[in-house]
């Protein structure tokens, strides 16, 4: 059970509510979970944590079904049960294939598997590769 | 310093000399990176994983570069310094822009956060986000 | 289920039990946590964490809520969905209110999302940084 | 060396010079650290990280020092070098003493250490603590 | 419930019929776990997972027992339940005792404690100690 | 440079000296290192953390040399640079032998990648394994 409750339409203040009419509005669903109903207890958060959802998931240089796989590849890291199975509904309703989706945890499992043997054996950056991107 | 020395191609054996041979001849470079001449100390942990990199990081479902994005997502996510910059340098050969880098940068923070508050807050999974994918 | 069973006040042998009196004693309360009950198992264990427990937790220069607040930022991180739901209980015994713990829920995520902006980047600690503080 | 340049003042476009003239304003220096000149390569995700920094490190029911000191233990879990650098030196600026500064990381430490026990055993929670604090 | 289903027998193709009848030999048993049902989605991750856990987990400089040991330790690092629950069973059929594993959580839950003190601190890592093993 | 300077001997109050007394008494040699001297800052977290670290790493039901392989598996996972160099170091001292280093770095870089695998597809645990040691 969630530390705050997931608070239903009727229990929403006038800050809150206008957060969830524009997460409608965005999403195109009457549908709001769990995460931005618990939120909702908190009103400055909610507005400034969709704010910055909405505003870094947007279409942009990536396109947003590449950034929903991204949101899955940090959440199974991390292990975020509640963002594993929402980001991979909304890749999936982005068109993420089950290939895609097989392949993604497949690259997840073995950037962790370097990630340690790098870090593990404190490998060297090789003087080619220190210089900015910029 | 590495806890292991990067080996030098003269002080290479015949398994791990095979394995360089293929990540020349899979790369097209003849330049040989620390992770591999690390690795190189240990050559069935060398074929091993570089077989792991050869399989799962070709072209499939996903393509290369969106690959090496996910491969920098969680090397930031875990604070892998080596595998920041080759995944990085990796990623610019594949045709990865600067807005999409630093996008992709924005992502991976937003996923830290939220991660976080879903499972600060202990936020229970919706039933409609509960069924398996297949 | 946990690992090992949570041990029942009959099942202990003097040395842990000599600790559960002193964690009534201290606490004020008949009641041990699952946490203590397990540990139970492991004598040495129990009396060397709970002496840890005793001793960082005791006010000093911080006082009490301010290391609870600590204990839930550090467990929301690692996500321990043990550790986040007894010491919230714990913070609010100490007088937490419910604006306190969405503010440190807030303060939690953005350094969660910041740490990764600076690790992900490979940001340089500005020299005016770094000097030690004593 | 960061993967994007830290950028001096004149770099910068009007958008992240706002920024930068927002940053001054509310500390009170003309110092702008390196975390904020290498957002500035992204101005849109400049923007929206110094709004959620001063909004959620504002004053609030909680205090400004107290949310330093979360900081730290969180840049301590995830090992951030830059963050336990450049938060340190904030916290100091408001006040935090050096018994303060220990006894902090004497929590951390001990709470990564629970919190392992905690997962590692996989303890049940309690009953008592399952219900929510709203 | 798994994000993909965990596979029955007559669900398999050829290639991960294959694999699982080689976990069946090597292992001496005809159960197969989940873990490897749901790869079974995967058959070419199923093959290169199964390939590298039966070339590491095998008899070698370290002695099995040994290694499932160090396999609890990186699962409740990372918390991960479903790996702490097979690893503790597959290590107790290897002959792990109850005050082994009991030591074994103390070794963690203290490494966990010492890394924050020696991350958090940023302490220097001794000259003496910096010289690779080789 | 660490947060907190290393203590010289002649800096060093009663309380620390004795600790330090104890550390060279019982590892048998005058050098202490800056762990110890970084602690000693705070005398009653270097009494402490001495304390456990001689109680939990004496030999027991696990022979010192595999606790401190569990010591550098955490610290590999944790990307404990600090850590990661004396833990090398004091493994070597009591025998690690090369290959055992190696297949030690191949276990734990596995294990962090099937712990992705099982938390990212968020595998059920079998119900054989479920059930308690104890």
């Amino acid at each position: 059970m969630s530390l705050l409750p997931a608070l239903a339409d009727d229990a929403l203040g006038p800050r809150a509510r206008a957060v969830f009419d524009d997460i409608r509005a965005t999403r195109g669903t009457d549908y709001v979970n769990h995460f931005w109903r618990v939120l909702a207890n908190d009103p400055p958060t909610l507005e400034r944590v969709w704010g910055s959802v909405k505003e870094v998931m947007a279409p942009g240089a990536l396109d947003p079904l590449v950034k929903e796989l991204v949101y899955i590849a940090v959440s199974a890291t991390n292990n975020c049960e509640y963002c594993l199975h929402t980001h991979t509904a909304a890749a999936r309703a982005k068109g993420m294939t089950g290939a895609q989706f097989r392949e993604l945890m497949a690259v997840v499992a073995l950037a962790n598997q370097t990630n340690r043997l790098a870090n593990g054996y404190r490998i060297d950056v090789d003087e080619r590769y220190r210089s900015p991107l910029a």
